[in-house]
């Protein structure tokens, strides 16, 4: 094929914070087919994650920020369609930054993996087996270093994220208390997720739960929010905890940062760690977490939920879901054939 | 002998942050002489530190605040003059917690260390080899991990922990910056103690200055501020940055704890580690670092300043100067015979 039919969801406004309906905008385009060394990919899934409030933004971050009229940066599972790439054929199932487009033609250094799972749904290469998955992994058990019977806190607990962490927490002998929002996502929690014991943070003092449910302190801390409920996990911290940040979900503005307690007398007291963490660093070692994720759900000791918005319409207004806590597991964008 | 007529300075009343001269009073007193297992010793001088800050005050802290009306602790070099214990011999000189007293009678345990560098003076067993020195050694070496070419950044640069930091980053083939107050001590910083650049918080734009000094980002931060000053450095962290939370000499109060700008976002951009640091966490090696610290002494590559405060009369205002920042050197009280 040489010219596509395509379409593709665009960044038409800056956003100051989280990216909402009405910073993006449909349009239909004519893209060129793949040349040597290149792929043309349909897509079948695109993820909604928290990072993509950082790339729509114009602010210091581990990649530029999305230029404006430019196809929304996100990562996408698809089926090759073309390849002109000896490493790829037609059908091979491929995750990478493929943005909000139903087609994509891209080299194929943007794959980031093919998809060797067929006994499993497609879709969990964004979730439980893609970055979520190894984000939790990486995140928890190389910075965090959970040992046997310590206590592990996470918020966003029910997230894509967060309830993988609570359950390889729990895989590896730990105590996990999970923060969430609703009764809904406190439920899923204990029941789907395994956690001993979760604190609603809508309704619940934080740091007394925190107390109460952590006796001996919180040996180790996976934080999505960076906000009030870390504040409240800080005041409870056991000797040499470790604490991940692996998302500012509380910080809905940078510039200029927002303030709070300054933490540092907490962290010196317990000689905590605070650390921040990102997946992609880890590429090297994506194969090793995925093969034991993967293993992990065909034993039944890793379970997910995902909550799939059809049709690219949905996009523009799905980034906000995961700041309204709306989502009630990993949230993709159904892109139809 | 039974009983020795003793001189201190007690904790009179309880200060809520930094301890001022109205806080101790001195007394006149007569202590029992030292049992089975216990030594007598003559104090030499008495160690000013920022933690005695914390020990003053009642508030969540690695040691129980001191009681009112208790000599107020503090580190100590003195002489044993009478000892029943087989570990130390009349004339031996030890250091410990001997608190604010012309006599001490402890158990054995309470010393620290047998000083048995007898051809440097004994107060730096109070210094740059006695706590500050192993302080900076281990908050360094650990904790921040320089590598060569990297470049240190120092807050209280020309301080008794501080100045010994940036040696030994620079005995380790790092581009030092310190931070410090006055021309006096700016200029002490590059002649004497070989910062390859000086930021003066009372005079400059420091957050300016760091991207000045510092272009390639800052990879190692050892913090004893944790307030403007450590926001300031925190704008410009190079990937993989690592920061000791050494003191908190900014904090004046932390009950409720200050507020600040919250640097979860630029810890997760920079993957920078933020980590508390307590010295006697590392005791056992202790040796290790008296050990090389002597030897850089003696070398002529580490040195040092003290600023003595003649007389147990200027105990109870010396705290203070450490915070008003009016020393020039280790502070000390040296106890007249």
């Amino acid at each position: 094929m040489n010219q596509i039919a395509d379409q593709r969801v665009v960044l038409s406004s800056r956003p100051k914070g989280v990216p909402r309906a009405e910073h993006f905008s449909i349009e239909e385009c004519i893209i060129e087919g793949p040349k040597s060394g290149q792929v043309l990919i349909k897509n079948e899934y695109w993820s909604i994650d928290p990072a993509m409030r950082g790339w729509a933004n114009d602010a210091p971050n581990y990649l530029p920020p999305v230029e404006l009229g430019a196809p929304m940066r996100s990562f996408a599972v698809g089926r090759v369609v073309e390849s002109h790439h000896g490493d790829y054929q037609a059908g091979d199932i491929v995750t990478g930054m493929f943005n909000w487009q139903t087609y994509t033609v891209c080299d194929a250094s943007v794959i980031d993996r093919k998809v060797d799972d067929g006994d499993l749904p497609n879709s969990l290469a964004l979730g439980v087996l893609g970055l979520n998955g190894v984000t939790a992994y990486f995140g928890l058990l190389d910075i965090c270093d959970p040992q046997e019977g310590e206590t592990v806190v996470v918020s966003t607990a029910a997230g894509s994220v967060g309830s993988v962490v609570g359950q390889i927490a729990k895989i590896k002998g730990c105590r996990t208390v999970g923060i969430t929002s609703s009764n809904e996502k406190a439920q899923m929690c204990v029941e789907q997720f395994g956690y001993d014991a979760v604190i609603r943070y809508t309704h619940d003092n934080v740091a007394d739960k925190i107390r109460q449910y952590c006796p001996n302190g919180v040996d180790c801390y996976f934080d999505n929010t960076c906000g009030p409920i870390s504040d409240a996990v800080m005041t409870h911290l056991a000797m040499g905890a470790r604490i991940t940040i692996c998302g500012t979900a509380s910080l809905t503005d940078w510039d200029p940062l927002p303030i709070g307690p300054r933490n540092h007398r907490q962290l010196l007291v317990a000689r905590a760690r605070l650390q921040g963490f990102l997946v992609l660093d880890h590429r090297e070692r994506y194969h090793e977490a995925f093969a034991q994720l993967a293993t992990w759900v065909r034993e039944g000791s890793l379970t997910y939920r995902e909550h799939i918005l059809d049709g690219i319409d949905k996009a523009p207004a799905a980034i906000q879901m995961l700041y309204d806590g709306t989502n009630t597991g990993k949230l993709l964008v159904r892109v139809p054939d």
